[in-house]
């Protein structure tokens, strides 16, 4: 199908591709929330229904937490194959009320569609499924697509990563396509080419049996909220860099030109803090923000907890504090390794009087970069030229799909990252949205990318 | 009366005490919770009726927040004035899940009283009123009487300190009795030689204009968790003293005798531990345990929240940092000077690209110590040792009663503290209670005290 033929098609569908992608988002699949796993369930199975009737022998795949959905059609012996990667859950919505609409009843306001989940992932998974219902129906798709959407990158794929070794066969593919990245504006087009994986771990400090009168205690007691803070406060030295002994252990810096690439269109910090409220001040501050995301490691704090936080004072020393830690790594770092070393120096801060708890630590996938000179990407990049008339941009990613290089390595297959997400669609925040003219590109993107794969070099 | 007559009538009274005792427990008359307010207005009026019922002249203080219930007796001309001060309003019952009954629904368990505020202060105030009602029901209260109940002590008194000019002339009095503090342990009659006084305020660190992804941010965007454990850090000295300049201006410390008098019952590590869970291993390490809270002032974190709380992993930099800071202070410092010092480390020390912000700062009143030699302890601890037969104990309490100093002041009168509290109380914690032997023993100190002080000198 040609370009004019993939415009055609959505023009005449997007109010049904709207309508059903809508049902999609309606599902309240938090992969994080243990009270929504059900609604994962429940979102797996219509979502299985839906792959199926697009035209593929669909099926769950049982994981012993969120299934996966998987979907297989197969073209000509011979014919190449790629394996789609995507996934039906999404970030939990908190803080509510700082939603204009429910997060999930999905709203249209300004060509864009207002729901958690909107873009990630289910909004850029969709597009796909759409593109390929559109090859199917009209015949057009000539190589063996495999689907694979899981149902908890959102928590850090920890149930999945370990059991894509048997599943080795059916996996198979020569590209490993995934349309969960961004572009870096409206009219570039843009390859991933590296991701950062992820650990985490949360840190708990305790002590006091109860939470302690301030006055009778001040000055006895040790504080956990004051010890948590002094010890999140060793975790990175002055110059922004991480603190924690055997973190940086192999990172694999850049190639010149990588780092040339990366940096060719500079950070905008004007327009940083127009997106984000906050210049780019945060990290090591020998390298651009640029290499910072892309290639190398960071760790945050998620969320804090101790104590009242209520209206007004209370006058306590809390009986414990606790904080959610997660640290992105890059290629060459062992996800145990880091997380190890992450978790030795919390012990070994161990404050005077109070104990140390690590709890619900684990890996998400390690961090990855690609080849520049993969063949995958090279027609990708000839694909979105021709569609937008711009060189696409290269660009290395700081977020993580945690399963993707495990999946690649399983697979056999050559990753291939490309997304239409912007800064402004807020994944992760409230009022996620993802605009309908990015859902088309994305369409049109990847009915070009799947029904040309055969066809071209 | 004599301590006989006294006993006799708590024998016969003893469940009419109990019965009006947990209908007071029964309001939740929360003062730091605006959701709470009308029901702390209804403890007030419940109050003020009862205090009525006894032989009070008693009507409602406004004081723009929670009234005041004040009542008054008037003895033959020239008889000494004691003033009774106490506090109708109760610390928030978070986490309610750690309670083993409702806060609000008293239950008697093993002669104790379970409540919010069983001890502080309902408890120990009632015990005054039931020893108030019996003297005036047997025509043996030979003092004028004035009672002063108000209703945000557990907030700082921040509202009352201001007003207590207004009501000079009326508050005017030889002693202000206030039964709102403890004993060293269950034999031990204890008066108390000075409170500590309190400031707080609340930090918040902000920035990001929502919650931002962390794998797409970080190392770029600052994290005001981060900056906020950090800016926490900056507050004490690895010695446990406070870092932050001027905090410790115009502390007086303590003469020998006051020193001694303080460590005459050394501090018990293995005790504490029991009864707190952690060793007093907080404060400065050049002072002993109990020099720290009865003659140093301390600063402590009382709560803390950022970001993403709940179950499971969510990957943002959160868009803000809260932490509730509570300093108490003690004899010789300013509050506003202390405050002002606090704030200005606080803004000091603002993490680069992200803000500070102060809120709901404030003082709770000064700390103070009293003379030994006071007329009023002289006869108290007469009182006291001919009930028990044991030498009271003399406390310089690390709590605070924020109005003690500047109601003493406004009205002359020699301040008076004695209490039967006990640790195992739990004060401010869950399952808070009193023990219906210690309301007895207040019971009879109050009975005796008021019922001889005329007669003895």
């Amino acid at each position: 199908m040609t370009r004019d033929d993939l415009e055609v098609v959505f023009e005449a569908e997007r109010g049904r591709f709207l309508d059903e992608w809508q049902t999609f988002l309606r599902f309240s699949s938090i992969s994080a929330d243990p009270a929504h796993h059900d609604e994962c369930l429940a979102c797996a199975h219509w979502l299985k229904t839906h792959v199926n009737s697009i035209g593929f022998d669909a099926r769950l795949l049982e994981t012993g937490t969120k299934p996966v959905v998987y979907g297989e059609r197969r073209a000509a012996p011979g014919a190449p194959t790629i394996l789609f990667y995507g996934h039906y859950d999404v970030q939990p919505p908190d803080p509510l009320e700082a939603w204009d609409s429910p997060p999930f009843e999905p709203a249209i306001r300004d060509q864009r569609v207002y729901a958690r989940g909107a873009e990630d992932n289910k909004g850029q998974l969709f597009y796909v499924l759409k593109a390929l219902e559109t090859l199917i129906s009209r015949d057009a798709l000539h190589v063996t697509v495999k689907v694979f959407i899981e149902g908890e990158e959102e928590c850090g794929s920890s149930g999945l990563s370990g059991q894509l070794d048997k599943w080795r066969d059916q996996l198979a593919a020569d590209v490993l396509l995934v349309c969960d990245t961004g572009c870096i504006d409206n009219d570039t087009p843009t390859i991933i080419m590296g991701l950062r994986g992820l650990v985490h771990a949360n840190v708990r400090v305790s002590g006091p049996t109860q939470d302690l009168h301030s006055g009778v205690h001040g000055g006895k007691a040790p504080n956990p909220a004051v010890a948590l803070a002094r010890l999140i406060a060793t975790l990175h030295n002055d110059d922004g860099s991480v603190a924690v002994d055997g973190f940086y252990d192999g990172v694999v810096g850049p190639s010149e030109r990588e780092r040339a690439l990366a940096n060719m269109i500079p950070h905008d910090d004007t327009r940083y803090r127009q997106e984000t409220g906050v210049p780019a001040v945060g990290g090591e501050a020998r390298f651009t923000p640029l290499e910072r995301a892309g290639f190398r490691p960071s760790l945050d704090v998620n969320g804090m907890c101790a104590g009242y936080t209520g209206a007004g004072v209370k006058t306590i020393i809390p009986a414990t504090a606790e904080a959610k830690l997660t640290a992105r790594i890059v290629a060459g770092q062992d996800p145990m390794v880091c997380l190890a070393a992450l978790e030795d120096h919390l012990r070994d801060h161990a404050p005077d009087g109070l104990q140390i708890e690590i709890l619900d630590s684990g890996a998400g996938g390690p961090g990855f970069r690609l080849d520049l000179d993969s063949p995958a990407i090279a027609r990708a990049a000839r694909v979105l030229e021709s569609q937008s008339g711009r060189q696409p941009a290269f660009l290395w990613e700081g977020a993580s799909i945690p399963v993707v290089a495990s999946l690649a390595a399983t697979a056999g297959a050559a990753p291939l990252l490309v997304g239409f997400g912007l800064e402004m669609d807020r994944i992760h925040a409230p009022n996620e949205s993802f605009g309908i003219e990015q859902f088309r590109r994305g369409f049109l993107f990847a009915g070009a990318f799947l029904g040309q794969y055969a066809d071209t070099p």
